[in-house]
Formats: structure tokens, sequence, C-alpha cells
């Protein structure tokens, strides 16, 4: 395909190659106005707003508002919001009878999620970005970040053999959430976590699954095509973690009395102490200070061993491995909240996807105004080529 | 997640951001040995071999295996990899139970595929590439590669209401995906004229969708994340295109004497010519002409319609848009092609996707291997942050 109308010298076989570092680390790839991550502060944003102050102020419907539209709503535009987004949380009849059918086959609950969202794009009939005026492109992400936490519940109760349980009309994008997981009506100290947990991980900076949603983007496909390869991204170890994972530190270290001998070991012998660390923060993850705080607020001894768990890591870490910052991430004080508040450990990361995918379409959306596509090059090292067939036989 | 044994001088927030062109276009990402596309020769290769040549005289199981292993087969081995193959070709229950409820969903066979092969992944229960030996990631990219012609297939019958007809015991990759379809043994012209073109499309440089699937390998996520990915960019306009929208292009010409009218029309309103036109060629793209031989040799009208169409474009481009040179792409004999060979239009980019999936394996392995994960910057250009929070109301 060519518009007649292009630039014949923008050949890119013409230009010399560019080196960049390993992973395009540091590789300005786009501009945007979404926000920020700053590592050496400890802070992020978004737009102009401390993400942090967001979630100890706002709820989540005004931040996704904030992230698509640029402005914060007043309590009329967020209240009428509301009722759009609960409007479009109804599934397509025909996707509601594939979910039993995908949660037979998806014991990974980010592999269903994935399979049911791209069925949920396919059933409302999603065309390609580059063909939808902004208002459609922002209609299909309204709709897709609405249904995300739809499909995440009922995926869930199915896969334990229990029946989807339909949206509550009158509760808020959060508390519905936990609705849908069990039909009765969440704790309000619970429902407002949960909810200042999803505001803090709808979005943050580059990452690898942002990054991903882009790239599919930027070639015209449709919303659904990005928000399934973040998803696949979201996935991977390297990026998306586990928050069940530092859980799981917990769980192994046991009692108190085993911290210490149990930190050192795993410091020794070079193995990894999940919850710690993080690509960006250099400093504590703003993130991780804030979840701690609101699992302070429900107190408990699970949540004494965390934080007594956390200042031993950082300290011995500091005699183990001098010069070596490292604090808690988002992990940590997330899978702590998310087992205050009744979530399962499987459903940790898809709740992260939930939220995050709010992001992904804020991304998407921006992305989808720059009509340039992502593709950078690859060197061959190869033997050199052409070289003659041999012989098949 | 940390290594406590990671370089704490690699912090990415310290180093100063890199510009680089717009897209990334022409930056570095990767070294591969799979091959390479050298556009001002009109030349691509497949490790160091012509991929034109390779599609002349192997089969398409002697080009898999070169991709995947380094080396071009001898007559026993290939033999025994197509029985390899041959036994991949089975779904297992829970997916085939689902196809009729995705196929009910999805309209878009690309949507349907990435529906399936989603749960098909999931089904086979796949882990993350990196918690994988190699052999295992292998295993992984043979079966996604030998299921994908199934799913294909199965989803278009169900699509038209017809019952998926199981593989064929004893015919080849390229022959097998045609019986699946009509559940008629193809013509061995067609087969061989569509194996050729599947041959000739496995893999062509680091092309978006390519680049997609290594970006999400590049987490660590499963081999399935990958190449669901790599479907949504393939489903982009701006890369995967649309054979099929070359053969609207004919059929929009209609009679050979509207052939020079309608293309003035066209490139005086600077509107585009679909199957003309590429990225990376700046003269023949050398599997236009191998599919040109190829139609060449069925004969016919309509062939010798597309050769005129093609002739004239070419000409009347040269007078009227002169130093703009345009060739027909892959996309024009490829849409020729496959109609010969009795392939309804809306499984031309599926097919194409089916021969593709065999190069996204084989670049998934190859970064697999790289433990570096792909993930750029971002520069935020928006207002400066923290601004104070406006109050709600």
């Amino acid at each position: 395909m060519v518009t007649t109308t292009a630039n014949p010298s923008a050949a890119p076989s013409a230009a010399a190659p560019i080196e960049v570092p390993r992973g395009l680390k540091g590789v300005v790839v786009t501009e945007t106005r979404l926000g920020d991550v700053r590592g050496l502060e400890g802070f992020y944003h978004y737009r102009q707003y401390s993400a942090v102050e967001l979630a100890k102020e706002r709820g989540i419907e005004d931040v996704w508002l904030l992230l698509y539209d640029g402005e914060l709503p007043d309590l009329a535009r967020a209240e009428q919001f509301a009722e759009e987004i609960r409007v479009l949380r109804k599934l397509p009849a025909a996707v509601e009878e594939a979910l039993p059918y995908i949660a037979a086959c998806a014991a990974d609950p980010l592999d269903a999620l994935r399979g049911a969202l791209s069925l949920a794009g396919s059933a409302r009939g999603a065309r390609p970005l580059m063909d939808l005026a902004p208002d459609e492109r922002r209609a299909d992400a309204l709709y897709a970040a609405a249904v995300t936490p739809v499909l995440i519940a009922a995926l869930h109760r199915l896969r334990h053999g229990e029946t989807p349980i339909p949206p509550h009309p009158d509760l808020g994008h959060a508390a519905n959430y936990l609705y849908m997981l069990t039909g009765r009506e969440p704790d309000p100290t619970a429902a407002r976590a949960i909810e200042q947990y999803l505001i803090s991980t709808i979005d943050h900076g580059f990452n690898a699954s942002t990054f991903t949603a882009r790239v599919i983007a930027s070639t015209g496909a449709d919303l659904f095509a990005c928000l399934v390869g973040a998803i696949g991204s979201l996935s991977g170890p390297l990026h998306g973690g586990a928050p069940s994972r530092a859980l799981d530190t917990l769980d192994a270290i046991g009692t108190p009395d085993r911290i210490d001998a149990w930190i050192t070991d795993h410091v020794r012998s070079g193995e990894r102490i999940m919850g710690f660390g993080h690509a960006v923060y250099r400093t504590d993850d703003p993130r991780s200070r804030m979840l701690r705080e609101i699992a302070e607020t429900f107190g408990g001894e699970r949540v004494e061993f965390a934080v007594r768990v956390e200042r031993r890591v950082v300290e011995l870490l500091a005699e183990l491995k001098p010069g070596r910052e490292l604090h808690t991430n988002v992990e940590f004080y997330a899978g702590v909240l998310m087992e205050l508040c009744g979530l399962p450990r499987e459903l940790f990361t898809p709740t992260f996807a939930g939220s995050r995918v709010i992001g992904w379409c804020a991304n998407v959306l921006e992305q989808a105004a720059d009509p340039k596509i992502i593709r950078p090059s690859a060197r061959y090292v190869g033997p050199p080529s052409p070289a003659p067939l041999p012989p098949r036989d």
C-alpha cells in the first residue's frame, strides 16, 4: 500500500543504521502528555497531577476521565461519566456464551482474559484505529476498560465452577469489581482500598506493555488488538511481575524469628527477593509507600509482619550489598493489601491488568493520533548471503 | 523483582535521553541470524539463502527447519520433520469445543485466530519463555505454527456454518491447509503454488509484527502471548495490508479499456493504489516477481489483466510522478495467485498469518535467548508536574 503523495526521499534502506543501547534503553520513542515517572525523586504523575495524590483524593472514574480527556471532572461530570461506564458493562450475548468454553481452555487468568477481550472487541465490531474518528476511538476505549473487570470476574467464577454475577447497577467501578467476584456488596473500606490501589497502577511511564500497545496501535490495528498484545507483555515475568510472589516471600519466611536467616541466605546465594527493587526507582517506590499506609490502617499481624520484613530486607541488603539501593516495589504491599481485601492470589495480576487497561487505552488513543508506524531495524549477523542452496540429498 | 547480583550502575533514570528518528526508523534494536531484506537490490534471504530460491526449490517444511535449526535438512530429515509436524496438528478437545463460540463472536478471521491461538496455548499449558529450556521453547514453536492453519481452516468453516475437517494424515503442510478448507485433496499445482507463496512470506526482515512478537518475548512471556500480539500488529492497515485490496483494485478497474483512466484519476487525486509500493523495496519486490511467474504458469484472462494493470500503473506513475519508483508489492500477485488457487478473499490475510507464524516463532526463539527486556522511553511534554489538585466541585 502506498500514498502517491508520500515522500520518496524517506527510504529507510538508504539511511545508515542507528546504534542505540540494548533493549532501546533510554531511547525516546514518543512524546506523551499522559504522565511520567521520575525515578530519582520517587515520584510519578498522571497528566500534571501527582498519581499518589490522585489516588488519595479522587475516585477512579475521575482519574480515568483525566487521562482520556486531559481534565479532572467536577462532581456533576464525574457522576455523568460513572453512569456512562455503568451501561457499558454489559457483555454481548455471544461473548457471554463463549466465556465458559474459554474458561475451560485457559487455566491462566491472563490467557483467558486475552481470549475473552479479543472476542469482546470482535463482537462489538471493533474497526482499525486508523479508520475511526477520535470520538469513535474513545468509545472503544471506554468500552474496553469498562468490560475488562467484568470479563476477569466472570472468568474467575467460571473457572471455579460458579455462575458469573452481573454487574451491580449502583456500584462504582472498584466496588462493582469486588461485587462481581463474590455477589456480596463489599465493605466500603475494602472497596476504597482497592480503588486506591487500582488508581495507583493505571499507568506508570513507558513500561513494556504500554510500549507493546503503542507499537500495535502504530500499525493502525483496532484497539483490542493493542490491549491483547499489552496483556501478553504484562504476563512476562520480567515485566508485570506478580504481586502474589511477594506474598510467597512472606509465606516462605513464615515467622518473625526466621526473617534474618532467610534474607541473609537469599542475598548470599544471589537469589531474587520478590517485591524488592525496580527498574526505574532508585528510592522508595511511591506506590509502595501509599499502599503501606493503607495497609497499616487495616492493621493486624500480617501487616506488622510485612512491615518488619520490609525493614529487615532493606537493612540487611545495605549491610550485605553496600551501595545497592533496594526498596520495596509496588508488588510487595499490593499483595498484602489485596489479600486484606479478600482477593485470591490468582487474581492479583488480573486485577492489576484491570486497572492498567485504562492506561493502555489512554496510550493507544494518544498513539492513534500519530500516523507514523513504529518499526525499528535489525542487523543481520549470519553468514554472507546469498549462499548456493545445497543439494537436497 | 530484582536479582541481587544486578549492576546498580545501569540505572536508566540517570542516563540522558537518546534522540532517534520518529517511529524508531533505522534504529538497530537487535542482531539476527534469521535473515534480512536488501531493499535497494530487491533481495531478501532466510539465513544465508535467497528466500525466492528456497521457495522455488524446496518444500515449506525444509524452510521451517532451516529457520529454527539453522540448517537445510536432507531428504530423510525433512520427512522425519514432516511427520513430527503432522502429529502436532491435533487440537486439544477443550479448544475444539470452544471454536464454534469463538467463531460466533468474531466476524473477523484474524480476531478469531487471536482468540483461538491464545486458548490453544493455554490448553497446552504454555509457560513463560524465560522459564523454559531451549528445546521446550522449540516444541511450543512447532506446535503453534502447526496448529495455526488448523485453527484458521476450522474457524473459517464454522463461520460459514460448516463442520471443521480434521487434518489429512498424508498431506504436507500446504496441501493439508487447502484440504482442511474444502475437504477435497487439492490439485497438486495449486498446492505447490500456495506452498511457494507461503514460503515466500514466512519472514521478511524486521517488520512491525515481528518486532511486536520480539518485544513481548523480551518480557519473558509465553510464546503464544507473542504470537497473539504479532497477529494484532499484522491486522493493522499500515502493516499486514490486505492482498484482497489489490484484487479490489482489479475489480474497480473492471476491464482493460478502463485501466488508464482509472489509474490517472487515482494518481491525480492522491489516492492510494493498493498493491503498489513498499516501505523497503526501491525496485521490484522479489516476492511479486516470483508470484507473477507462478501466476503466469496458470494463465487465463485474469492473470493477463493483472499483468497489464501492473505494467500501466508503473508506466503512468513514471509519467505523472517522475522520480517516484513504484512497483507491485507482494500483495498484488499474492491476491491473484490465491484467487487462482480457490482461496476466498477473507482468507488471504489469515493465510499470510498462517505462514508468517513460522517466522514469528523463529524470531521469538532467537529473542528468548537474549535476557534483555526491550523497553524504550517517552518524553513527557505536558504541563509541569506536580500541579495542585483542583477542588472537586
